[in-house]
């Protein structure tokens, strides 16, 4: 070591304000001089805690009085990293322990005696707890300080990895599709042409070919796009069945069309209304078709609707059936509904966002049978297929459509006269242009876990559902809102405190029962101990609704949900 | 070590088709079997090159004939990771090795006699190159292999960070937003809830008012939402115009208004006709106002053009200025638009996908004077300001309107009955329902840099954009496209190889030079040394436009790209 490097040591240990524990110092790979205060910067090192160990970690001066002004020496800035000259030491110790406090979160967020969230409201978290300050300044943090800031982050999140984090359709950390969101990151293109991301639109073709082959399309048909999320997916595909219908829409708007309409269920995602609100075709267009008890769109009155949206002068042209509705996870009946399309001419789109992880079940995906008479179809790999946020895909039979409906040739942005074969420029098939890489995290996964490693992860998901449902059969506290088994992993129920249950139907007994889940949700949450959500649907009050897509939940953790909610709702009724 | 450990080392190292470094052998925290060998599966070390470093490295058995399928032994696969009981040794090591290949990477790009690119056609990579295989198996790959893979996805890739990687307006790789990405990946969380985002959706209303006041917005006005892409941006900007004058729309769709024309220049984004398409409002229904040479937007032309629009019976509302063009980098007259805006009583839009960073600078921001009179403004901060890919914003100077244009109030997803305060809940303010956290990488890079560090990495792009731009003017090979001064980072030119100096001006000379800089591209691609992009527009042949958003890039980078491009031209046409 350097004579220099001695004497801030002794500097650093002999200075008041600094870390007592910061014994070992490393040279930077060169003297450098700080900008405001022409000291030299180095690394501060110090033992870990087991001082035989030879794992190093930087000293964490964290919310320490040490600051960047002080005249003593500085700290190592954003400045010091790479593509600075030398940058190469501070980058690989910035991400080393940025590693470390990742590691340490994802380890925590899967050991079960860890709270799954640590909850605050919006005002204390904007007030700042314990030095965590979301607010911005003008002048720069040093490293330590973000990373600390990194820590924070996560602290006050949630753990949607959690095993009992049962709130969301997408739940889970799968490493491997982490590890390709590092490396897409890393990467930082955008899938727009094949210049710039040519192994990542190689490997959209293959994950489409390989998604058209599971739901049954032939070769010839197929085509597809990655959406940000299942609602901008169900959005292209009115879209698509609008300019499949009636090209002239793109240049001459929906003035040059007749007045249509749409058909979706009434337990169908509110994209449906959205997309059509969206397009200028008017939410009311949207004719919402009668389920039955179990939540499926009833064939009879998808024809009956269709005759009524025709005899108001309307023109249907779109019927939205759902594989996997949001809160029951109900699957239409797609044969049947796929006849009545037939019949009329109507494109029929199949929103798979939540039921299409089935498909890869020998087990279940005949749920999904007549999927393949689907002319467009969303489904979300981010659902059950349990890869990280955002995976969605609309997948379209009919080959050219996207490309013919979005395309406008600008040519200043995609050339006709490259030296490749522009056909792999995709930018122009899509709404957004530049879009994000969604592609490698799946595609990583598919290689990791092969087909068969999806099938087990979705039969252990909808194990866990069953043996939730028969538990809940079992019980007298609890109350399915629906009697049948669960088609997806979707378990709906109420918890009936005593005074509840010794109510009679009526009212009354629905405006008490209305308000337990939320309140015991509340406490859940203050708690965090768990998170399942709760809503009311239809002529149903708030209702519980448990979904599985974490690999890591087991049965025991359905079991500690159930003790949970009881154990609660005990504590708030007794 | 166990007995047993001793035993497979030894087998390993007598193994003749096993790596011949693998000296070193770890024993797995427990002993696992393999499910379908039945022998223990243990994790292999070997000491690096260095034997003298204590640095232990996976030995890479990459493409050797070694499988799973072997009857000796098996290597680690996804089920050995975490949420596997006792996963947290291996997946620590595949992360730590995931970083490692991730840091030379990094360096890799950023050092500049490394190429940028690799270049391969569709064909050869679909074939297969040097066993990086895209084809997806029904049986799962090993750990290792997943590196590799990884490792070879980032080979035949784009360096889109090296400091000689002109192709597009987001460059380079900030260190901080790469992190802000991996934690974000690693939250693995949706930002539509305060229930499941709290932080995330806190530090974006924290981003917010700090871009409202930047725009010069008073504390009383401003909203926004975070978008996948410019594009996006944009179509959120007219969908909430077409909403504010006509809310009808959103129920009973463009058949309850009268014909709309929209208004844009010539220079503009294609988005805003791509907006105009998929709203419903017809593409023929965008008027593009003429610019001047400059690439600027004409007043006068503006006006013209309105009223042109009205003697068709057509009804503008709403008027796209650009605050930096994609290809001349040119900025509307921004008050001169808000004028004409507020006399015809018009949405003024702003799109300053790629111009926004400039309010960051002192030095340039008033080239943006007038912004603060737009309805609303896009800004990506995934270009001028580095921010890894995707970044975009949407803002809106009308409170609650971004809510009431597109909320739904589908209970079941956003209960208005939680115990926080539900206005947090920002789901219902977005076209996508669910939405991907882009906030937290852009709040920790205005952590670590300050406002004060964006203002000196826009002015030093901007420097880079005048260096060249001079250079260019005094050469007599080069042409500028326009003779003045560049508003922002575009730099546009031709290269004149001799025989076309040579030739007089007209079709024939232009012929010739609109394929020099595909051939010189096509060739540059090839060698992969440097990559700049090029476009016709207008009347003007194919020319070059280099744009600098990365700070990694200096002067010498500049000079060594006009070498570059002089040395191919020659060789080209000699």
């Amino acid at each position: 070591m350097h004579g220099w490097i001695f004497d801030i040591c002794e500097m650093i240990q002999n200075h008041p304000r600094l870390h007592r524990d910061a014994t070992r110092i490393i040279p930077p790979p060169s003297p450098m001089l700080c900008g405001c205060c022409g000291v030299v910067r180095c690394m501060f090192l110090h033992l870990s805690a087991d001082r035989s160990s030879k794992h190093l970690e930087y000293s964490k001066w964290k919310r320490s009085p040490y600051k960047h002004q002080s005249n003593v020496i500085c700290s190592f800035l954003r400045l010091d990293l790479l593509p600075a000259k030398n940058g190469e030491e501070v980058t690989k110790h910035f991400l080393q322990e940025l590693l470390n406090i990742l590691l340490a979160y994802i380890s925590k967020s899967l050991n079960r005696s860890s709270k799954v969230l640590d909850f605050h409201h919006p005002h204390q978290l904007k007030e700042g707890l314990e030095g965590f300050s979301l607010e911005l300044q003008d002048q720069p943090d040093n490293l330590e300080q973000l990373l600390v800031d990194c820590q924070d982050t996560l602290k006050y999140g949630v753990k949607t990895a959690h095993p009992c984090f049962f709130n969301q359709l997408s739940t889970g950390l799968d490493i491997i599709g982490l590890a390709g969101e590092w490396v897409t990151s890393t990467a930082n293109t955008n899938i727009f042409t094949y210049e710039i991301a040519p192994v990542f639109i190689l490997m959209e073709d293959i994950i489409f070919k390989k998604m058209h082959s599971i739901i049954g399309w032939s070769e010839k048909e197929g085509d597809g796009i990655f959406c940000p999320g299942g609602t901008m997916s169900n959005l292209y595909s009115v879209l698509l069945a609008r300019y499949h219908f009636f090209p002239r829409v793109k240049t001459a708007g929906m003035l040059a069309l007749p007045p249509l309409a749409l058909l979706t269920s009434t337990h169908s995602h509110f994209s449906i209304k959205k997309s059509a609100a969206v397009l200028g075709i008017g939410s009311e267009s949207v004719f919402l078709v009668k389920c039955d008890e179990r939540g499926k769109m009833i064939p009879k009155e998808l024809e009956s609707s269709i005759r009524t949206a025709k005899s108001k002068g309307l023109v249907p042209f779109y019927v939205n059936a759902t594989a996997g509705t949001t809160v029951y996870g109900a699957i239409d009946p797609l044969n049947d509904i796929a006849d009545i399309c037939e019949r009329f001419g109507l494109w029929m789109h199949v929103d798979a966002a939540w039921g299409g992880g089935l498909l890869l079940s020998k087990r279940h995906r005949m749920k999904l049978q007549g999927i393949d008479r689907a002319s467009s179809i969303t489904w979300n790999p981010h659902k059950m297929m349990g890869v990280p946020l955002q995976c969605s895909v609309i997948l379209v039979q009919k080959k050219g459509l996207l490309q013919e409906c979005n395309q406008l040739c600008a040519e200043y942005l995609f050339q006709p006269d490259k030296h490749y074969d522009v056909s792999y420029d995709t930018g122009d098939k899509s709404i957004q242009c530049g879009r994000h890489v969604d592609i490698f995290k799946l595609w990583l996964m598919w290689k990791a876990k092969g087909s068969e490693g999806f099938e087990s992860q979705v039969n252990h998901c909808l194990e866990n559902a069953e043996y939730l449902y028969y538990k809940l059969k079992s019980r007298k506290d609890f109350q399915l809102v629906f009697q049948s088994q669960p088609e997806h992993s979707n378990v709906c129920f109420w918890y009936l405190p005593t005074s509840v249950r010794n109510m009679p139907p009526g009212p009354e007994r629905d405006r008490e029962l209305h308000m337990v889940a939320p309140k015991i949700k509340a406490k859940m949450m203050e708690e965090g101990m768990t998170m399942i959500g709760y809503q009311p649907l239809g002529d149903k009050v708030n209702f519980f609704r448990c979904v599985f897509s974490n690999p890591a939940t087991q049965k025991e953790d359905v079991d500690f949900l159930l003790d949970e909610i009881t154990r609660l709702g005990r504590e708030l009724y007794s």
